[in-house]
């Protein structure tokens, strides 16, 4: 069954309807709509025409007798990097004058119903969504409301067809590797992410090709499962130190699992760095003040949410970005928690 | 010099001056406002009368023609434990409809004004301050905006007339102090918090009677100061770790600090808790990841958030609270980080 081009329950035509129809992109019809100068002649008569036929009505609410919104979902506010994401976000925002909405979908299906119901009241000017899996009715409910949508994505690729902001994981997980081959350690344990999601693929296929660069062949029995929290940390950690032959490091691809993998070195009665290196992702705030402070890969969170408020602005006033997807760098963060194997 | 009337930027008058003129609470002019029946007659009159030879005006963009907005502001987004204020406000805010719009003051003096014209422009139905320390300026300007104002104050007693939400910080100092006495500790460190903040002297002073009420002398070369980051953590406990006669236990007054004096110990070649017992104070989501997990007192900052929000969206309603102050329990946390003394 098709998406119908009457949104059933307002009754009103959306710009993404009309996009469709007149077969030209969102922010084209953003521009007609707000009158702006740049758009062919052509296109903006076929996009008008539409307007009228389907008697598109501007939203109430969206005049300057008010700041502008952007609102900043969540799945869950229990996300460890959550408060960095806000921070970029408001940055932006709060410089262009905007307030910046944080909330969370909460999972619940009444509750999501709500926060669509609490979204369609705001009237924002733009929603950045924080995720990497988002329920095929809510997606559609969210092209009905006719927002500017961003996606960020801090996991891998998502499958709908809006701007998305993500890292670099493949090229994190080959410099946490090569940080640890140019160490001297041969023996790489590796802990990897949740498999539904295309970033945890990514940092497992970088640690692969860090290996393969430098001839060491890959050993399956050091790459071990994990959901990125702490507890499956702990778990793999464990059976890596078990194995007959354990490693002498081990890149662990996010920082709670890698302060699981810490844990594990500390009930063995081992040492971190002395006795085994470790690697995490992320670099939350909380990396800094681990004992040893760790080595792990940043992700740049805080400016993603600067370059998600950016991007939905921009949108707002009818500009095009240039991408549909854009990976930021991540970068490798030398603390104490690695050091040369056979120390 | 008293404060005018009238605000000079807007030359209209506020909630606060006609309840100042008339003599009664702030929610009395409201319900008046709103045209609630439960105000005494005579009261009503003299509130009308006021509102009337003022000439007060109904905010613009109160109707119910868009969602509800809570403004819920923090000094800087990098405190550690402001996701878990986010995540209590915004919970109860969701399940009532309203928005929670999430900024920071940024403390810069351009960026204060920016945001306080953002503030006045959003037409929020309530503020959540998050802070200890606001500046005079800003807080006249608050006042003068006529929102209603809750303030969590995880820190201390504010120096301002609202309503504000903290912890028993002493409850809490007594309680970790307790807990390492029971397990023989004698000889307990104490890293302290900021001087400036009521909560610092709170949390010492719970120290103080845990230890007299052993009937322990007080030594003060086992207080050190701090200002609850890591940094001073690990100074000060590197300095405790020094001394001639160095304590079998350190209770550190934040999470943070803990950690540091976790990595003064691992420095020293030492482990806690073998060698030494660490308390901390906040129960972030780091203590349980922490290596070993750490003992902690527990700032229900969540709960503080949920009622701050149920607070601020009962002034406006033009309720009244019940006291103006409201301080939650804290409650200690046992985890791995504290064991019998000379163990």
């Amino acid at each position: 069954m098709r998406r119908q081009v009457v949104a059933a329950d307002e009754q009103r035509i959306t710009i993404t309807a009309i996009a469709r129809e007149a077969g030209v992109s969102v922010p084209t019809v953003s521009r007609v709509v707000n009158g702006r100068a740049d758009v062919a002649p052509e296109t903006r008569q076929r996009v008008e025409d539409l307007l009228r036929r389907h008697g598109y009505r501007r939203r109430i609410g969206r005049t300057r007798d008010r700041a502008d919104l952007i609102d900043l979902v969540f799945n869950d506010l229990d996300s460890p990097w959550a408060v960095e994401i806000i921070r970029g976000v408001e940055d932006v925002a709060h410089t262009s004058g905007a307030g910046t909405v944080v909330s969370a979908i909460h999972r619940r299906t009444s509750s999501t119903r709500q926060w669509l119901q609490n979204l369609r009241a705001r009237a924002s000017d733009g929603v950045i969504l924080v995720t990497s899996v988002l329920d095929p009715p809510v997606q559609a409910e969210l092209r009905r409301l006719d927002v500017h949508l961003v996606v960020i994505d801090p996991a891998g690729v998502p499958s709908f067809d809006v701007p998305t902001i993500g890292a670099t994981n493949w090229a994190g997980g080959l410099a946490a590797t090569e940080h640890l081959i140019s160490l001297g350690h041969r023996r790489i344990g590796f802990v990897a992410g949740p498999r539904r999601l295309l970033c945890s693929r990514a940092r497992l296929d970088g640690y692969r090709a860090g290996l393969e660069a430098a001839g060491i062949e890959v050993d399956d029995s050091l790459i071990q499962p994990g959901d990125f929290y702490h507890e499956s940390g702990f778990t793999s950690g464990t059976a890596l130190l078990e194995l007959p032959d354990p490693p002498t490091a081990v890149f662990a691809s996010s920082d709670q699992m890698a302060f699981g993998v810490y844990e594990a070195v500390r009930r063995k009665g081992l040492r971190v760095p002395d006795d085994i290196s470790v690697v995490g992702f992320d670099d939350l705030p909380e990396a800094r003040w681990a004992s040893p402070p760790l080595t792990t890969v940043r992700q740049p969170l805080a400016e993603m949410g600067m370059l998600a408020a950016r991007t939905v602005l921009r949108l707002a006033r009818g500009e095009e970005v240039e991408s549909p997807r854009v990976e930021l760098a991540t970068e490798l963060v030398v603390r104490d928690s690695t050091t040369r194997a056979g120390q």
